[in-house]
């Protein structure tokens, strides 16, 4: 069946009742849990009307998709029916069945969805809906169900959650003097800014490194040294122990400690517990795996007007030879936070494009 | 005499007349060289009504000072003569006399200048005229006057050139890839802009290190590789030998080589030379011995949006052991060069201030 046949079908609808009925869907989508696993999706049914006979929302992992939270508001399903779903129905057996077949089984005429399903496993819906006769109208109002969708997107696209290096340098790439001294190279409006961005990830991570030699509550905190509401999950990376009386272990989260060995394995590992971004604060041991290994999607780079020299550096070894392999960045802002600069930039081209394909 | 009196005689030509003479000082100042040990200065006479009887200015290390060339116009001063100098008169017997001396025995009955001399030997002449009781009116103008004197007046007041270290690196702080190659860090607008720069500065100086292991040129040119019409005084530092196919050789100027073992007796002697500014491009180990020993007034940072880690930092050891030693600077601006970022910055505080005292 060819698109043009589907969108003729779909325009049966209005086109401005449709935008207004996934906007509809897009609020419904916002009920559910901002973080985990799953993304948050709305639902729409109307009957062949355009008449709203149900709605619904995913409320969160290990509980219904929104398709079927929808469905079961009704006894029976109209003929002719249309479902306008904020993701493409998934395809997938999981704690749930798949909601393209349940849509199916309801004997739903016609599928509008904003966005396409990303994932490996629960994607192919709609081909499946296609297939058997339901008229598909895909990715309606993408660019707005791609922002509701936030980090969760990239992160199904990557199979891992999108990680941000952070760290704070001299000009002259140093994060401490010689001596290991550090507090503090930025001032309190960059200490501040880091705060408010850690608190937007859903995990936090240093090595052990770092762990052992900073003692950092990796907390976010306001300026009074309160925590901030949303706190997010540590990630320890590395083999030597966590010393007792870390203060990591204050933090309202329990860590999560993995190896280091296979980074690539470590950050599918946290995409499964469902963590969506991943804020990196050092050391350099962790930041130039991560950046050799291509894993790094966006920098926050905080640079202090100064200079400290020496060898302490914010990177390492990142696997570049010579000048050919150059990790070349694209700078998205510069902006001045009391003194200092904040450069935030993104790896240039496509091999960690969170971007839609 | 008290700064009133002299004042209050002064002020018996009329504010906005001084103010017209004086500019018409700083116009006959800018005919004389732009570059050399001596600074541009220009003088106008007038007679007891304020009528201009003679013009002056200095041509150059040798001829003779602004206020004797004025003088040499007339046979006979008459009573009651004003000098209007864009510079103290000075002090200090050197190829030629001392203008203070020659403004007296001419009989001059006034002296309005506008840039106090900052000349450790050269400096007292208004002192001296004041003594022997010619009215003295200093400062008029001073900022006009100031900025027309450029460069000479910070060197004349460090007694040292004007030292600007200029470094391209990438974000993390290194300006070669392992293997020692750099070549491109940064785009053409940035390398354009490197050149401009450069023929504004009196010289410009490299360690051997870099001289053997990049063989610069140390010109400055324009796009399409041809000499821009004015060229910095090339200045190695250091003891290795220059090779014989240094592309160096071929520098319209000869370069001047320094040990570098004692930078700030090395700095004095380029000023000896009438070097007022010092374009510093590398190595790490010239610039970072500058910054350690306080030497460096200005810095331009080229900064390549991309990461390369590894061993090739912009700066080594600049002396910090510990944080609270960090070198803090001033961010003077920062711009958009293509890809590239240019951060301008001075050293913070007034430890190496070039502004008035």
């Amino acid at each position: 069946m060819g698109t043009s046949d589907r969108t003729d079908v779909a325009a049966e609808l209005p086109v401005a009742g449709l935008d207004a009925l996934m906007r509809r869907a897009f609020d419904l989508a916002c009920r559910g849990p901002k973080r985990g696993v799953n993304p948050q999706v709305g639902c729409v049914l109307t009957d062949a009307t355009g008449t709203v006979i149900a709605e619904g929302w995913h409320r969160g992992a290990g509980t219904p998709h929104a398709e079927v939270d929808a469905l079961s508001q009704l006894d029976t399903v109209p003929p002719g029916a249309t479902a306008i779903v904020t993701l493409e129905p998934c395809n997938h057996t999981g704690r749930t069945g798949p909601c393209a077949q349940a849509l199916l089984d309801a004997g739903i005429s016609r599928v509008v969805y904003s966005v396409s399903d990303p994932g490996l496993i629960s994607g192919g819906g709609a081909a499946r809906l296609a297939h058997a006769g339901v008229a598909v109208f895909p990715n309606l109002l993408e660019d707005e169900g791609e922002t509701l969708l936030g980090d969760w997107l990239p992160a199904a696209r990557l199979g891992r959650p999108v990680v941000t290096a952070k760290w704070a340098q001299t000009l002259d790439g140093r994060t401490a003097a010689a001596d290991g001294s550090s507090q503090w190279i930025t001032g309190p409006a960059a200490r501040a800014d880091v705060h408010r961005r850690r608190s937007t990830a859903d995990a936090i991570a240093v090595g052990t490194g770092t762990l052992i030699a900073d003692n950092p509550a990796l907390t976010a905190r306001d300026d009074t040294g309160a925590l901030l509401p949303e706190q997010p999950i540590p990630v320890v990376f590395g083999t030597r122990p966590i010393p007792a009386d870390a203060r990591l272990h204050e933090h309202p989260h329990s860590p999560i400690v993995l190896s280091g060995a296979d980074l690539a394995a470590d950050l599918a590992n946290l995409a499964q517990r469902g963590i969506r971004s991943l804020f990196v604060e050092g050391g350099p041991t962790l930041i130039s795996s991560l950046v050799a290994a291509g894993l790094v999607d966006s920098y926050l780079l905080y640079l202090a007007p100064a200079l400290l020299g020496g060898p302490r550096t914010a990177l390492g070894d990142i696997g570049v030879a010579s000048i050919g392999d150059i990790r070349r960045l694209e700078i998205e802002s510069v902006q001045t936070l009391g003194d200092d600069l904040l450069v935030i930039a993104h790896p240039k081209g496509n091999e960690n494009s969170c971007s839609p394909e």
